[in-house]
């Protein structure tokens, strides 16, 4: 019997011990030579926690409000593509959990089950929330189809991906000639007129598809014409300049998501925890601030908490939790970033998120 | 017949071979990646030594004062826990040896070994010093009880751990599942009133001892309470910041350690060495000022009393020579410190520890 | 069958499968420890690009104009000796390859192919742009002859190499013996009334040729000797210093190169990603300003531009694209580099390369 | 036939393959972790030479004046203990290289052989100049007379070392219990009144000489009276502050050179590379400014010309030369070092040392 996961690197480690190479390598690659994707990790670990001693630590609350919505710990589930290469449950497995622990699900466009039934995995419109990371397609009448399908679902919020006008190459998948295995479609897409994802392309199927179906045109204009067919919020993922994230803001997005797509798009990209700084000096308290990008560990989470963030998205770990156990791996992974952050907060002397301050970090 | 040690390193090779896997990885360990007890080590390291030549040298002295007692180095031995783990003499023979090195032995409240064995061990109230480290407990009754019982055995100092509202997580300890030996107990507590530790335990037992038996709700209201019931000096350990240490000053006690806690709590705290400059700063000359945390040579003394320090503890390097050979292991460990820092102190043209001024470092 | 080259690095591979080991060290090699040469390329990944979202690049266009000469993107064919030792089409195939990629292919003095040849391979006066890279010998009217006949043949620019009054000691060629292979020469030189290469020599054959035959006393002076016998534009590469950068200007010479030969001449010379901008700043949009030294991704050609270079040069990538499939290697070489600097500028936000600007890069 | 050695590393793993495990270890080891050792070495890889080009190199001067000695280079012979362990023409063979190569051979107070020897296969006291190094002894009486005997044997300077009040602790030695060979002695030493080494020792039968002979209250004052009983002019060596280098003129002496004793005295000393550049500025061109430990290249040469240096002393690397082939072995790596040095000048645009200016290193 293997040792249980003590963290969320023995997750991963069991994870590629079970999912096969082509999945393995499409979770796990970056563009390029993945320096961005180690720089991500990395950039966590160069900053240091100034802790606070003799602060009353005997009750902490990890709870935050995001977006207008309560969260028991500011760690959500960052959108990720294809669940189903990792578990048969797939994104539902996903959502019970990330429900359970009380915090969001954002569910990738790139999803093979429909958003209804995700939104009924996390308990319904009432449960726990569920929000939609989606594109601009050529479309643009199938695209605002496909924001009415899920905020008839229960959507909750809308985070447009703004950090791949062209999908990035991800050399593993060249290499592995990745494609969705027999039966799995994007299963949101369709029903929307957008187009099915090939079942085999030259490459990597997934950048020709984008190629032919996203929209490279897309501008801050597009962003207002978003919120013209919605009511949710929209916050826009991808973000790495204080210039953009104050144009976002300026263009009515509820926020921004500092993030390089886990290292998945631009090779070279900074590391995100190394512009946060900046970003949230520009922001200065204005709209909502999240990141992703290389969090692996609690004290990670304070850092970002530190450096002006409200909370972070978790991505891979989700899905090596999802790969070893499914729901329950998940709610473990989540349950260890809880535990976690928790304990650093408590030795930072930190016994709610308004104590984490710019000053713990260097 | 293995080679003799030469240095420090060669004690904790040659102690690897000998203690159990459990034992070595409790002391080895540090909590989470172990960044900040690698960075403790590499900080010294990363230092040099802008030396001064033609200054009479030909005789050295390394006595120093601290907290008004004399000691023959500014070396002293740090609390560390259960040394029963390394020699059946436990405590007892690092006293023995500390005091006949003119030392002060700073005794972890998680010995298993009574206090006032220890002092005997020592030469006894009139022999070597010997102070005590220790928590304060839920149960403040308790706690003054064990002060009293410390004091009463001849002790000098208290030195109040400020860095374990709660346990860090050692993960070497967290898969060993970590627990005491049948039959060691925390021998300074139950007679205090205070819970023993338990038998086994999930995870690591010392994890759940402390959230049961310790208080995270311990504040700087809480230095004043220890002081009046207490004669004796308190020193914090366990600060980073230098707001904290002139909090300490000003909340009473006699200085501080700076110190991670040999990197075993927060994994990204700042290696010491990094902040005792700002700290040495801010204190400017008042109160007593101690570090620890990765100290391996007597160039790193040299380093660390030149950016302020008026000297160092030694934590696990003291358990790699009990575990060689009890008395006589911690006994050469101090000779070799004490050899290394009259060589480096000569070599800097440093007759004596006055003449150990910043400009030395860099 | 080996798997496809998905990027230039995997072009390197596979051709030093290919490479007898004196070409191989001749190709890949540096001079001394080559620091420079490792520096070179790890300089350009410590730039970051901090890409802007929301801009339409929906069309993207690369192409440039260099020298007054159009250019279907600013990635330009290096000068690099001796061709034929990696296939037997030598030049003509490399020249074949970039005239039909539409950029320029920069011609070695030292080639084993006839000028004529080159130009002709390429597609004649009116073909893709060749340009020729030269040394002043000490025999100035052989040199006068020998840019006359570079002129007559179409060549359209002079790129003048002032990085070597002597020739750089590159190790692996002195440890190899390395000399041209049986039959091959320097066809553009003896015509012009300059000695053959001999067919051995002490250490490098190269390096006594050098000694033998190029003019270390050159000075600026020469440049405007040099202009005055062509009716073409010259460039001068290998410079790294912002006032030399400056100097080249204001002798008449068209724009500068910045170089350090590849890591081939001077070990010890700084990265040319670190001295560009500063030359940048001075010229200030003076003269044609081109860089070379590392670059193997299109991010680092962005680098570059953003930077305040007007283009690249890809030295020996084109060697290995070149060994392992002629022509048609060479070909494939450069399209992965259009594509991957085309995916760069989309995830930039640049549709061309005016939206290339400083801010990118940090 | 094992290759020919290229460079001076070369001559290093040569020497390694036929020097006894003692002698090479007292050869090439330092003080404690070998931190600084290793540091010397990289300080200078660190540092880059911005090259000028298109100036005239046709003809190179290297020559350079000393003290008012001509050298033929500005690579001088650091003085090290007991070449007899590397061969037995010992110093002998250095001295003749050195004087044939044109330069300075600095004999060791620690040389098994008669300093009249040394200076006459260096060609007699009109033949290549001959430096001493020296300790002040506890016996004044003696080093006087040792001074008397050096003068009249024709040395031409004095190095008097400052940075050995005692001697470094170069754990090798302790580990291999290094002694001299029997029958190698110190022969200026006896004569002069001073103890012979004696045949062992605990742990190192050096350390415990230096112990009981050498003066460790040497003093500012001491280098006025060595300047009242000699003739010669003095260099302070071991420096490693800007303060000292001042006191070092101040008190008579004729220079200094800015060394650590090769890593073998106080390990955590800066690297002198580091370290040049502020006592550089601060002399100002007073005195005569010399520096060594790890030169490895020529480039390395002009960086500390560029840093301010008049010259460098090469130690290990002769040494190495002396084990591979005695005399011829020595001149082989001045050679090296005289032909890397001129072509690192010719590639920097240096056409003689007045040329190498601060501006070239950054």
């Amino acid at each position: 019997m293997p040792a249980p996961a003590v963290n969320l690197r023995d997750f991963e480690a069991l994870a590629r011990e079970r999912l096969d190479a082509r999945a393995l390598g499409y979770y796990a690659g970056g563009a390029g030579d993945e320096v961005t994707l180690r720089e991500n990790e990395t950039a966590w670990a160069r900053r240091t926690l100034r802790y606070r001693v003799l602060v009353d630590v005997g009750v902490r609350r990890l709870d935050a409000e995001v977006l207008g919505q309560r969260v028991s710990m500011p760690v959500l589930v960052a959108p990720t593509a294809f669940h189903g290469l990792a578990h048969p449950e797939a994104e539902r497995a996903t959502a019970r959990a990330a429900a359970a622990a009380g915090t969001v699900m954002i569910l990738s466009t790139l999803s093979g089950t429909p958003v209804e039934d995700v939104v009924a995995a996390a308990g319904g419109p009432a449960g726990g929330p569920v929000w939609f990371q989606l594109y601009v397609y050529k479309d643009r009448g199938a695209t605002a189809a496909l924001v009415r399908r899920v905020e008839a679902a229960g959507c909750r919020a809308l985070v447009l991906t703004v950090d791949a006008p062209v999908l990035g190459r991800r050399e593993r998948d060249v290499r592995n000639a990745f494609r969705l295995p027999d039966g799995m479609s994007v299963a949101n897409l369709v029903p929307a007129g957008l187009a099915e994802l090939p079942a085999a392309a030259r490459e990597s199927g997934l950048a020709a598809y984008f190629a032919a179906q996203l929209d490279a045109s897309v501008t801050w204009n597009d962003v207002a014409w978003l919120r013209s067919v919605t009511r949710l919020p929209v916050l826009l993922k991808g973000i790495v300049r204080a210039d953009d994230a104050m144009r976002a803001l300026n263009h009515g997005a509820a926020g921004v998501v500092v993030s390089n797509h886990g290292g998945r798009q631009l090779d070279g990209a900074p590391a995100t925890a190394d512009v946060l700084p900046e970003i949230a000096a520009a922001l200065d308290g204005r709209g909502t601030l999240l990141v992703d990008g290389g969090v692996r560990r609690g004290a990670d989470v304070v850092k970002a908490l530190a450096l002006g963030a409200h909370g972070v998205l978790l991505g891979r770990p989700i899905l090596w939790g999802l790969a070893v156990d499914g729901e329950a791996g998940v709610a473990r992974v989540l349950d260890l970033m809880r535990a976690e952050l928790d304990l650093a907060m408590a030795l930072c002397g930190c016994p709610d998120l308004a104590a984490v301050t710019p000053d713990l970090v260097r």
